[in-house]
């Protein structure tokens, strides 16, 4: 198809393609003649993951570059596959500081919070990993807004976290072409379906007489107002 | 204390504490003459948690602002704390298509899956509630990335998500000053946190073996390489 049908078929504009196709997120069409290529059902399947990975995920070009990157190298070692989606999903120094004038944990240095807490939870964990930095800087947020988010509310937390990460498991594929994939993209892909159905049984709970109501013992109360 | 000591204080630079006074998201300082105000420690606290918002959740001046004033009004009514909640963290739909030029969901009409799955469920959530199209859009997403999320899948994560909730609801406080800040910011800083904990829990499970082995089942294998 020309890259008109391309733009209609993916409801994507033929400028923005042109750009995807410029930055390398695109692979180039068939060629046809010096103005014009030929695109198929592999380039619409792709736009639409970059739209996804966009617009839900909330990325930006570089970060999307690097996950598809990490998508097209397929790998058998169950180890590396987890190492490609780490280098895939982590953000950079220099990509980091273009949001922010400073980091959120510059004025908190020390030792790791969550490099602690992960420990005495029982939790195998790489001390070098870059996610144990995301979890410091994001509980120094939840000190700044005064959450009062502690080991033990983490704990509590990762209860319900340890069955998520079964199910993420048990859905990685065994053909290893697609297990990179399943796993970048179920990580980005998944939070904001994550983040959903937290907002929704929160609603459910306060409908049902068990939100607010912290100082009651959860379910005793399940008298609707 | 002068703008120039806020600055150091609070780690924002002078020209930016100024946007946002300008934007009316930090309240001005108490006059003391024509070019000089007087700042305290309420608005080095208030720096710090929009600092977060943006930093931390990603957030634009925009839906930061409805999330102050939606902090700032405290309620005594249980349900009228998560609907001022849920007024801040909705994105309405002039800022969603600035993000792209088409919505992800926009060529999948139709009945929503996410209304019907939560039926099915048995979660009481307001049929309405545009909770339920951000998880339609997130599920939209995951069909693009071929993530094969389905309504069996959903229970599997809704089964950690209500143990999360659980704990997100036991941590509201009774003061009604504080409920509305409390939902709010628990929702839009705790989910960084999720997300960091989630990656942890995935890697301590591929370290002790228990994750790309889809087919077996889980727990079995503990033994690290």
């Amino acid at each position: 198809m020309r890259i008109s049908d391309l733009s209609r078929a993916a409801d994507v504009p033929v400028a923005t393609i042109k750009y995807y196709l410029r930055e390398g997120l695109l692979p180039a069409g068939r060629h046809l003649s010096r103005t014009q290529s030929d695109y198929d059902g592999t380039h619409v399947e792709r736009l639409r993951l970059i739209r996804a990975l966009a617009e839900v995920g909330g990325l930006g070009i570089a970060r999307i570059g690097r996950i598809l990157e990490a998508i097209d190298t397929p790998t058998t070692d169950r180890l590396a596959v987890l190492e490609a989606a780490q280098r895939a999903l982590t953000v950079p120094p220099d990509e980091e500081t273009a949001a922010g004038d400073a980091d959120v944990a510059a004025d908190a240095p020390g030792p790791s919070r969550a490099l602690a807490w992960v420990q005495e939870r029982g939790w195998s964990v790489d001390p070098a990993d870059p996610v144990l930095t995301d979890l410091d800087r994001a509980w120094d947020a939840c000190d700044a807004g005064e959450l009062g988010i502690d080991a033990r509310r983490l704990d509590a937390y990762a209860d319900g976290i340890e069955l998520i990460a079964r199910a993420d498991v048990s859905s990685v594929p065994d053909d290893p072409s697609r297990a990179v994939r399943q796993v970048v993209l179920g990580t980005v892909l998944m939070d904001p379906v994550l983040s959903a159905l937290r907002r929704l049984a929160q609603q459910h709970m306060a409908v049902t007489g068990q939100v607010l109501a912290a100082q009651s013992p959860l379910g005793g109360d399940v008298t609707s107002r």
